[in-house]
């Protein structure tokens, strides 16, 4: 029987590490930053699909959770999250049952709607209960999904409000290429540009007397500029809780470096093979989501340079760095994204310092249905 | 309550799915080109992470399964399979231990080892038991893991000898680089060199009155030439059962496409939204593996092009697609690279025709430890 786990190198790599200092400080700006300017939180789980992750940011003030996918949901939903907005429409009929199920547990969750279709599909199917929630999404020139803003947007509202078990209550507004666009001063005119949009959206709404008290969007890159914008009612970051190499390199106002929020997310990986000037690491595609055109960065080990090798390994190079490393040094690294990383993973290690303090599952891990 | 899934289209997707069919025309092919040779076959689990999958592949000949790493083997020894090797060393205390454990439970577990001190870790680790076995991993050229092969091993061999709870089985002989090295006579030319070299390290090593009953390595791209060649005494090959992108583009002898195996293996998707010549699909980061530099291919769908879109989605181009493509249709894709996005799941669905005849849970999905 291996020895309980009590700290940072006692768990079996790779892993994913959790700096809760650093978490909970991530948290608290988001929080402090968002009601000052009296704009509700719905943090987006599809980033941590973490249970305990969803609690605490409810327990810092956030009205509950965005979630990629019904499935998801489900999960968030069965651990007693409440507040849920599934921000993709579900369709086809098993999931469409799935839905109402799912409203039954949890009346409050809100589903995102794009065509007449899926809304009859919803509210056929919502029959055997009061009705459901629906949120118009609309297209922020992102060109993925949602109907465009004006008045396509308008038409469907109508169509909803004449079905009968489901009640409109406003605009998904998210504008997916905003998030990371750089610098800042080009980020602020294209989400500004988006949100404006929504906004007007909103208005042409309540014109026709359709009240429309839900406009929400925004992200980590963005929430700073939208959180400014009249008229959006709350703001979806996800990865501001963990950053990574990607948010990490986006900049922030007047050409600063992006400062919002500190890396709390590292994999650690251990060295399993030397050899002159490279050490090999237990740490590859299995490890790492490689989506985005950068490799992982190893933290503490200046000169060291990451590079894939295959499924299971990272060659790093170290003929650039200062000290020995040695078979079973331990080796942590910022991953270039946050969000496919944490899927990799079955668990979260939260640690106060070395000290493991929590190790929260990732129960809605693969939850992408 | 859904209703139970009896059909492909019942499955939610995104999801995996396995023509049985197929599945098992490749295995039949790959047992019997072994058999035919006098070769034993020891499937890799790094692909399929699946207990079910390892049974059959061991009811079909195989001696046991390979594994990447110590937690996988544990969940196969768990499933009652026996013959394992788990093909990179085990380093740092706990795992050792865990090692040890997991000889107890399946004493035929063979584990890989380049270093002194880590063949004293497990002989010092393994005073409870009567012994491991280890196979020292020689480096083939490919500069990742492994000894050097030749003299370097040879010492090493004789290091183990010496030790008195370990007992030196061979040789595990992998090229990384060689599986995928096209045209088919570049391939040859790598893998029989590096084979070749594994070979007479083993007579170096037997010339010295040591045994060494075990070669081991190949894949799926290299098991025709090295089955070919004496001394290599078992092949290892992974990605057959399923196939993906990158093996269907290596191609055969004489220049012909590889068409050893059949693709098995896809990704079912649903179309969630249309816009003008754009179908978008609930596919992306989180479905499949995104470390090869190309993307999924539709299946069925003459003229599609799939790009990534996010975590979540898919933007499929249909504007040179004949048949018209609505919400709710479900695409199939051929996964770029197969191990790293069955990683992504939690079961597999095999499939008969378009009936599922079982759902098979990926028990060892995350297990990179």
């Amino acid at each position: 029987m291996p020895a309980p786990m009590r700290f940072r190198d006692d768990i079996p790599s790779p892993a994913l590490l959790l700096d809760l200092d650093r978490f909970e400080s991530n948290v608290s700006r988001m929080t402090s930053h968002l009601r000052e300017r009296g704009k509700a939180f719905r943090p987006h789980g599809k980033t941590h699909k973490c249970p305990e992750i969803a609690k605490r940011l409810v327990a810092a003030g956030a009205v509950g959770a965005c979630t990629a996918r019904l499935s998801e949901a489900e999960v968030f939903a069965g651990h007693g999250i409440r507040g849920l907005l599934i921000t993709t429409a579900v369709v086809g009929g098993a999931k469409i049952d799935r839905a109402v199920d799912l409203a039954q547990v949890a009346p409050d969750t809100i589903f995102c709607v794009e065509s007449e279709r899926n809304v009859r599909d919803l509210s056929e199917a919502a029959a055997r209960i009061p009705g459901l929630e629906v949120n118009l999404a609309v297209d922020l020139h992102f060109g993925r999904t949602g109907i465009s803003p004006g008045a396509p947007a308008l038409d469907l509202t109508r169509f909803i409000t004449r079905q009968p078990r489901v009640r409109f209550v406003g605009l998904q507004s998210y504008d997916g290429a905003a998030a990371h666009t750089a610098p800042f001063d080009a980020r602020r005119a294209r989400t500004s540009g988006s949100m404006k949009q929504a906004v007007a959206t909103r208005r042409l709404i309540e014109r026709e007397g359709i009240a429309c008290p839900l406009v929400s969007g925004g992200s980590t890159g963005t929430y700073r500029i939208d959180s400014e914008i009249d008229g959006v009612t709350e703001i979806q970051p996800g990865s501001f809780i963990f950053m990574d190499m990607e948010y990490g390199q986006i900049g922030g106002p007047d050409n600063t470096e992006y400062r919002d929020f500190d890396q709390a997310l590292t994999v650690v990986a251990t060295v399993i093979s030397r050899r002159p000037g490279l050490a090999i690491v237990d740490a590859g595609y299995k490890a790492f989501a490689t989506d985005r055109p950068f490799a992982p960065v190893p933290v503490d080990l200046p000169g060291a340079v990451y590079a894939w090798a295959g499924d299971e390994h990272g060659r790093i190079d170290i003929s650039n760095v200062d000290r020995d490393v040695k078979v079973g040094d331990r080796i942590e690294f910022v991953p270039p994204h946050c969000d496919p990383t944490v899927n990799l993973y079955d668990q979260i290690h939260a640690l106060r310092g070395n000290v493991i303090e929590a190790v929260w599952p990732i129960a809605a891990r693969g939850k992408s249905q």
